[in-house]
């Protein structure tokens, strides 16, 4: 049903040394676990510090996860040279953000030359139990040729 | 045009005891500098460890303190013994997070029983402007009698 | 992956009937063609008088449909005596509402007994390819016992 | 606080020919009642043929007429030749949609060379209240010499 998603061949590079780049991944202690062509998943361990007032992980720090996944999605199928810049996101909270790690799937719902679309979701891993809590729906910009900006 | 906004006499300090739990706020050195019935306002300063890949504010970390921003400018005004929770949010990046500081006003909509609606405005405050990055709207949910949920 | 959804014998007549008393569903030609636990389907042939300056499909008529879609998705899972209020929804357009027949999709990602989350589709459907044009997400609360509002 | 809206001479004649293009306006009975840069209003008196079950005006149809101010507010700053396309937009359901008249007014909250970002209010007018029933955040993109698009 999506449409062909064609990646350059250096997309991984990229999407790896831009997400690298962003320091506040580094500072909530995000990994990049997956880059495929459209497709981006991160990982995230809870930690005290990244709670809201009743000890769950904050909706902002979900929001952080989340873009970073959808953006770089949207990033692996940008031409080289382009920069991905973030228009919008929804988020929607179905689910206390409780667990001991955390994974962030952004996938790109519809590709295009100027703007495009993903979606993400957010899970809550366990033992035994994989916790669906948040979606986001976010619409990012090819930027090109802007100077100073790129990744 | 508002709807009249009533706070109870301790909400200033509901607010400010709640926010000081939020670990996520104190991660990234964001204050709660003013609370009045319906209107929450944060200051953040810039850190190198809050950005992304071009070097500006994450549009996650701008998410973070907007949501605390609407979400306490709505539990201003929920009754006592209320918690408050995000159901959902929109932010809209308008303008890069360019800036020595950081400011985040939530202001209350529409006041419900059991929903509310608040909107937010992140701004880049320079010594000489102050330019809008971002806005936000968040759906909150007053949340009463939950065993363990408080603030 | 998503919670089970249960969802009261009659549920089809409760959909079917309150979509009935929808004026704006047959002001625009929109027809329910498919209601499972959790998951509604409307059609909608085009016609001139539904479009937008450039001759596609009016957004708002595609919004109309889709929060059909959502709501009714959503409303299947309510216990009986239940109304469905459209909180919020978000919709991106992702091609142009160009067509002879148009197919709206809404499924519930996260059931709940106050507030419930459904994702849309809006489809483009011609004799040899269906298109994706829009999704939407929607928030939609369950009121219960509130005189005069039912369905 | 509002960034410079600049207009070129002939912006209302441009919104008004376009406006009288969408016919969905005219099946819905929606008028253009203001054009100034940056702002557009639109009036609709209440019809039982709008409504959703409960016979509210349907939340679509606020939706078509709160996308049709956001989207010619946008319109109404963008330079000859150009023509408006919704990207994406969220609409928060603050009260029934209730009354004999309503008012939809959208408002530019960030113009652009490509992207501009739009707010709308819809209002239940009635002879001694103005009822605010919901509110729009739109993205729209300015589109330029793409063949047979205009307004």
């Amino acid at each position: 049903m999506p449409e062909a998603r064609i990646a350059e061949p250096d997309f991984r590079e990229r999407v790896e040394e831009s997400f690298a780049r962003q320091a506040a991944m580094k500072l909530i202690g995000a990994d990049l676990t997956l880059c495929e062509p459209g497709i981006v998943e991160i990982e995230l361990p809870f930690r005290d510090d990244l709670t809201q007032q009743h000890n769950f992980l904050h909706a902002g720090i979900i929001s952080a996860a989340l873009d970073a996944a959808c953006g770089y999605a949207a990033f692996s199928l940008m031409p080289q040279g382009s920069a991905v810049l973030t228009i919008e996101f929804k988020v929607n909270l179905l689910a206390p953000g409780k667990g001991e790690r955390f994974l962030f799937r952004g996938e790109v719902t519809k590709p295009g030359r100027t703007i495009m679309v993903s979606d993400g979701q957010a899970f809550a891993v366990g033992d035994t139990e994989v916790k669906l809590i948040a979606t986001m729906t976010a619409t990012l910009m090819v930027v090109q040729d802007r100077k100073g900006l790129q990744g």
